[in-house]
């Protein structure tokens, strides 16, 4: 329409409003909503490219059972334009699949299986297939080579309205190459060396993923290798089945239907972990119809009995076996190796679940002094640079960069009393906090997989964790934080007692200095009754020994987990 | 299966691989990852499905150009098991519609249009039937009732596997009835009054939508009428075409394949808005091709040329009659009449385009004392009460209560140097910030609509907004804040003073009150310093007079304009 004014149409009828009803392809909406997957803003998109990149690659080296050797190459091809390589040395794609991987959103391998994988959702690639032929216009190029057969040359793009993939120029390769190269241009990205930059992304991958080599190669031609520093290939995470603490009715419902079994009985048995003889005598005690009747013929009242008796029943922990901590050591020489911290704290806690009945384990380090923290640009009194708090998050090993405000992990270490474990100003510590959630699902906050959504479980098992590494780290840092702090305070105080000694030798005709001996006196007497009553305030934390601290610490975690029992008893089915 | 031990599989191949590749439907996608529809946490669930329920009827009620009257009760119906109903007197939904509405995702009349709309998904209501049958088992019943034919009463459930609606047990119903009433039961939800809470959702939706009468019943049988503070139905806003300051070249070739236009030129100008024939005129001077062609031939270059002509053309700016602001004289009274602040600045600025061709338009008001700011539970030193800053954030006049960490209007109040207008520690203020951001389309963080993505132009306008109305309230509330900081700062020295005349009337047996007067002096003296060498670094900000700050302030937003401006010329077509 041209300049004038459209007319405003009158009110619309519900035959009116029938008409507008459409129906959209969940590729139409992402397009449309590309900030959800992380893909706008010029720096912020160009990380989350690598990111989806680099998780298959890992994903995939993982699943074959392979150590991964990646290479990543960003060269700049034009004003906000940039061309991104990421290869690895993978299994590889089949003919077959390619297209789906690269140019069919909620496809994959990863999202109907409950495992702990990088990837979940089968969306992250084809969003970058879009983004690259939404910005350029051009198609994405897949070279891959399996164990069988000639490598292949692809190009994949996206038909949004179909979700559908289209894949040309087919290419039989005559070179040897196992694994799979993508390549792919993007407009209106721009490469930055900030903290959220591809290179920052991938040094914290190569944190958390130890027996990876990483080779990075920035527009400028400077290369960067992360090399390993374990050779050991990690147990591959297996696949297992939902905890029966954690499910719904729905989850029994939704299995029951798809289930081989034949009774009921058996269904319980194969399909939920930890399932077994007793249990099933347990259950078939206290529900009101027959356990070898068929599942796929029951019903919504009956799968609530048996969700009831899951709640009442006490199963073993979730297995672990499913998950694959980093491991405390590696995490230890990782962070101490990049960090070089004067004090480190790490711990894995034990595997806990939450609703969905999804296992997930928290491994957490608290590193402080040396290089810990991020440098600021503010400066102390002596014009140095301060170090202020820096959280390291990652998810399934993966590191998350943005959306920092919104995630859980910054919630728990907001929400943690850190006053109690001698830290007075959190914000402005030399402190790096590392943080890894494992989960055979993440709960992710928006499709763009960069913030933990606050589930219940989730956020008290990171503030337990939290805690446990705080309470170690107080014993040394808390005395010499104090000291530090009393010091100050004395300073500021002896500065103000000069300027009044000037002004009262004037007064009284005595010498300066005598005064201010003195006056020396009066304020360190007065200093020490304010400790003194601090420290009486405080007397849960700092100022017991450190028996009583095991001891204070001892009593609370057991608090907890009580109340955490009683609320786990209460939680009636649906508990989310 | 049972306790033991589950063998780990060996590596898998590329046809290993292949074999777990699975497709997935939205309805899948989200009811796996509820978190991101805001569907989980027991008080946020509700909460969201109040606001979905709620925005679909107040939209509803624009487009028939109803004065809308809708009641919402909440019932308990057991341990954390709720039954929400939500009835409004709008246009209603016809029989074929009813089963999309709220049994198919990514279903609706709202997402391919743009036009200022509550909702634009097609995701909110259909997901809350999910979460119903998920947690319950029950369908959601929809009783509508339209302007043609009795009302019909149905039951709606999804099968997400295929993302398609069951409309079971329709019912002709004899009474008369217009509008839309849904009835679901949730399971796992609870009913709390609290800052996040369906009441607060409905008082803040109050706030920004005047001509709406909410009437609430809560569990305990308590009615709350926010009856409307305005009988005038606002024009409703119109449909509009994506301004060609912010369209990609793909924006273009995706309009161009489904354009009813036989020539390029007629495309252009029925299909953008503010393209006129000055502007055809300057293009066809400019392009390589000819826009007699038929646009369903265009070529990508070719579109890429157009492109680069709409980014130098001057276009009008973008219409504002497509957008509705609540507007500056309502803003003010239902802020006054519900905030009761002591200084309030209301400011509705220019619309601007974000990328995409998008336009949008903030409204900021700033409360300051009174009842302004929330509650907390902090005291100041005569045991009062302190009151903290309060972010109201709306878009398109709905109220955001949720993932306050993670959106733009959050980033934008953190990024103003507040000090410059007076205001030391924004924090701990007794300020309500109001920020409306309207646009024909939200860039949401993730479905769940709770927080607004930070793209450049939006975060530009915020801060911009931000700063309008902090300036002018600067000049009321700066000098008083001041005054009170140095008085509080003086009597902690008067306190030390006092102490330290003691111990120096001992010591110098003079007179305590004597030498008490004179350390007040010397205090004085030394506080006057510091203050004078603070106002002269401040010297931008506070000590100007209010004609030079005036000055001050037009020169940095022209600096900003002008820095805009450049930065518009600068991007590239895919600036996003």
């Amino acid at each position: 329409m041209a300049e004038d004014e459209k007319p405003v149409p009158a009110g619309m009828t519900a035959e009116d409003i029938s008409k507008e009803f459409k129906e959209h392809s969940v590729a139409e909406f992402f397009k449309k909503n590309m900030q959800m997957l992380g893909l706008t803003g010029k720096i912020k998109a160009l990380t989350t490219i690598v990111h989806e990149y680099m998780s298959n690659s890992l994903d995939a080296c993982e699943e074959a059972h392979i150590l991964p050797d990646i290479e990543v190459q960003i060269n700049e091809i034009g004003n906000e334009q940039y061309e991104v390589i990421v290869k690895d040395n993978g299994p590889g794609l089949t003919e077959e699949t390619v297209g789906k991987a690269f140019g069919k959103l909620l496809a994959g391998t990863k999202f109907h299986r409950m495992i702990q994988m990088r990837g979940q959702q089968g969306i992250g690639s084809s969003g970058c297939t879009m983004l690259s032929q939404m910005t350029t216009g051009k198609p994405t190029q897949v070279i891959t080579g399996t164990s069988k057969g000639p490598p292949i040359s692809v190009e994949v793009t996206i038909d949004p309205k179909n979700n559908a993939p289209k894949v040309d120029n087919l290419v039989i390769l005559k070179k040897e190459f196992k694994g799979t190269a993508v390549k792919a241009k993007f407009k209106g990205v721009k490469f930055v060396n900030s903290e959220s930059s591809p290179l920052e992304y991938l040094r914290r991958t190569a944190i958390a993923n130890p027996h990876a080599k990483i080779t990075f190669i920035d527009p400028a031609g400077t290369k960067t290798v992360f090399d390993r520093t374990s050779k050991q290939i990690p147990a591959r995470p297996t696949e297992i089945q939902p905890h029966p603490r954690g499910v719904s009715v729905d989850d029994v419902m939704t299995l029951s239907k798809t289930t081989k079994s034949k009774k009921i009985a058996s269904f319980l048995r194969e399909e939920f972990d930890r399932v077994g003889d007793k249990a099933i005598e347990e259950i078939t005690k206290h529900v009101s119809f027959d356990l070898n009747k068929d599942p796929h013929q029951l019903q919504w009242d009956e799968a609530e009995e048996i969700v009831a008796q899951f709640k009442k029943i006490e199963f073993l922990a979730p297995r672990t076996d499913g998950l694959r901590p980093i491991g405390e050591e590696r995490v230890q020489k990782s962070l101490k190796s990049i960090v070089e911290p004067e004090f480190l704290e790490v711990a894995t806690r034990k595997p806990q679940v939450y609703a969905g009945g999804f296992p997930f384990q928290i491994e957490v380090a608290l590193a402080y002094g040396g290089n810990a923290g991020r440098m600021s640009t503010d400066k102390d009194e002596e014009g140095q640079s301060v170090r202020k708090i820096e959280i390291m998050r990652f998810a399934n090993n993966v590191p998350l960069l943005f959306d920092t405000g919104g995630c859980a992990i910054t919630k728990a270490v907001q929400s943690v009393d850190w006053k109690r474990y001698g830290m007075r100003d959190i914000e402005n510590a030399p402190l790096t906090i590392f943080v890894n959630l494992i989960s055979v699902h993440v709960p992710y906050t928006s499709a763009g997989k960069q913030a933990l959504s606050d589930e219940e479980a989730i956020m008290e098992e990171l503030r337990l964790s939290l805690m446990e590494v705080g309470r170690k780290m107080f014993r040394y840092i808390g005395f010499r934080k104090r000291e530090e702090e009393k010091q100050k305070k004395r300073k500021l105080f002896y500065k103000y007692a000069t300027e009044v000694a000037i002004g009262l030798a004037e007064l009284t005709g005595k010498k300066k200095e005598e005064i201010e001996a003195k006056l020396h006196d009066i304020v360190l007497r007065h200093l020490k009754l304010e400790e003194a009553q601090e420290a009486k305030q405080q007397q849960k934390g700092s100022e017991l020994s450190e028996e009583e601290v095991e001891k204070e610490y001892q009593k609370r975690v057991q608090k907890e987990e009580k109340e955490k029992a009683k609320k786990k008893k209460k939680l009636t089915v649906q508990e989310e």
